[in-house]
């Protein structure tokens, strides 16, 4: 191995330096702390647990993305952390236990065995709430602005948020009562959006003509607000969850009109991502100029049930890596150069006392080492202490 | 495995609830803005490297403490990070490459396969700084100070400083020109600190009876800032580089007494930990009331080399989960409590304008869900928002 082979990084696992670092610090400062305005404390789960408890009630996507490593203390298989949210749910249902509703939020890291399809990395820093214990719709509304807040925040100018509910297919099939062979058939034609695969499948399972119409026009029910009307029509007939399921959606989209009336609203009534996983709506948060969603969240009341205490639960995530990238600035170039000390172990002198208070009073002051070349700039420097008689100011440099 | 079962964590994995996370994240954002006071640049160093990049020039201790796992992109064998200060030793010689001194900081979790043998977890949040290129006794001193004011603003009132200089043992033995096996022998009964074993090793391996002495003498040497005068005498025929080493501790002890005249400090010239890694100064800062140091620092000038670039280094870290115990605050009580929206979706009511203005000005203002039972003690509100007339009002908590 060559001593360059040697300071290779494996794909997707990336450092960070300065001043990128600080900039990722000064966001995760900025989006936690908008986050306990809104009343959600900080939890921070372990980078490792048991496999068993990691992968409870989530679907295989996860299980992949999870590297694995043998605990020496119990013999037992841990689990890298992965996704942060079945750890904040485990959390929520066994180590707090709250009567009332929860709301936490958490920034941490995480690891991926897999890179994901688009331009995401094995090892983004997780960033996101949830909120625990109510089912009702304002619960996944409060969600919902809060990660709009949070890319307002990031910097994010022009927002499309995409929409949509597993409650309306889920309610569909259910009524329509199919075999799983069947239900498997009809998913994956309208995971493909593929209408004429989705009517073969639902003239050859489902014998209510009027369900059969309504899950088929769920690929066609894709658009701005418009949609509602055209929904409302073809669900007339539909089971009261359906309906249900259609009103939720339909205030997430006024409160969303009325507190961002700037972002752009997408439904796709045929939106199954994380099926197995989700239980009400799911959104995806989109700026122009990334190929992947910058927030996904959604709600997945069934995940506490996994751990002995069914609780609802609605929430979103972000990378921060990727979010950090929305504002672009200049490193700040704030810093105080001091000259390095005449006599050394002066701790007392003067200009150590000078220092002190410049620090404290929060200013960046870099000492010159003994011996160390002037070159305040390269330190993110714009002022230099220098002797005034007894005493030291700060002046501009030069 | 029952439901209980599922919900443990590994052994010294463990997560963080609230209130506890909110002060380690406020003890994290203290800690990091020192640095940067000091002219500390952040990085983040990945979760997860390439394993022999990782153990390159490091002892066999860190091989023991990390977590193997099998990449599935490169087929090769990673590392967790065990240990930041490697991570950053490569990052300082290859990704930055600053001609001059380079201060670097970081504060990230990190996973050990084993139990250390004092109370310290397996998932520690590692904090600390690295200051490379410079070899002076100075940027000892810098690092040193910037120790002890982590513990002051951590909140520690007395710290115990005990320092040692890798130098005085390494250049006696040196001068003695002992083989291996020999200079084994004497490291052994050094580390043991067993005068009786000692000096039968000496009179076996060292023929100069000056050296003999000096390395016999060295572990009677420890104590308060007395030593110095005895130490000088022990030395006055010693080797060159044992009186640097003597003069740079000296250095040190009165540069510490004049800027942490309260720290009691204790020298002990046997000191050897980390004597593969470290070149220079150790120390080790301890608090009453801990089994375990609670920071570590030292000067390392060879790590650099293994990745084809020597430089001078010196830093210090230390865990935040152990740090952030020195100061136990009751959790703030300091938030507002906000009822229910009546109409739900009312995004543009008074209420919701009246919460968005309290949140933009910092305040954390919990709002009620739907049907929610009244408890806003639970959720740290001290303070409830209330309806005067068309407007809401911020009252205390009757």
């Amino acid at each position: 191995m060559t001593t360059a082979d040697r300071w290779l990084l494996p794909d997707g696992m990336d450092e960070v330096l300065p001043p990128q670092a600080t900039r990722m610090e000064e966001l995760r400062r900025t989006l936690l702390n908008l986050y306990d305005c809104w009343g959600y404390d900080q939890v921070m789960p372990p980078a490792a647990e048991f496999l068993d408890s990691l992968l409870t009630g989530t679907g295989s996507d996860l299980a992949l993305q999870t590297f694995k490593i043998v605990d020496q203390l119990s013999g037992r298989t841990l689990g890298v952390s992965a996704d942060v949210t079945p750890q904040v749910a485990r959390m929520d249902a066994h180590s707090l236990r709250r009567p009332g509703p929860a709301r936490l939020c958490y920034c941490t890291t995480v690891l991926r065995a897999q890179a994901d399809q688009y331009q995401g990395g094995r090892s983004p820093v997780q960033v996101g709430v949830e909120l625990f214990g109510h089912a009702d719709i304002q619960a996944d509304l409060e969600v919902l602005r809060l990660a709009l807040a949070s890319l307002r925040v990031a910097g994010a100018e022009e927002v499309h948020l995409a929409l949509g509910h597993i409650g309306l297919y889920r309610s569909l099939v259910e009524a329509a009562d199919l075999d799983v062979q069947a239900e498997r058939g009809i998913f994956s034609a309208l995971a493909l959006k593929s209408p004429g695969e989705l009517q073969v499948q639902l003239e050859t399972h489902v014998r209510d003509p009027d369900l059969a119409n309504m899950l088929a026009s769920l690929v066609e029910l894709h658009g701005g607000d418009e949609i509602f009307e055209t929904a409302r029509e073809v669900f007339s007939k539909a089971p009261k969850p359906v309906i249900t399921a259609l009103d939720q959606l339909e205030t997430l989209c006024r409160g969303i009109q009325a507190a961002y009336p700037e972002v752009e609203l997408y439904f796709d009534l045929a939106e199954l991502r994380g099926y197995r996983y989700h239980t009400g709506m799911v959104f995806s948060a989109y700026v122009p100029g990334y190929g992947q969603a910058l927030v996904k969240g959604g709600r997945y009341d069934n995940t506490g049930q996994a751990f002995g205490r069914a609780r609802p639960a609605t929430g979103f995530s972000m990378d921060l890596k990727l979010l950090v990238s929305l504002a672009e600035q200049a490193p700040p170039l704030n810093g105080i150069w001091a000259p390095a000390e005449d006599t050394p172990g002066a701790e007392t002198s003067s200009l150590a006392r000078a220092i002190e208070t410049l620090r404290r009073s929060g200013e960046r002051v870099v000492q010159a080492l003994p011996g160390q070349q002037d070159d305040p700039e390269t330190y993110r420097c714009n002022r230099r202490l220098v002797r005034m008689g007894d005493d030291w100011q700060v002046s501009p440099l030069k």
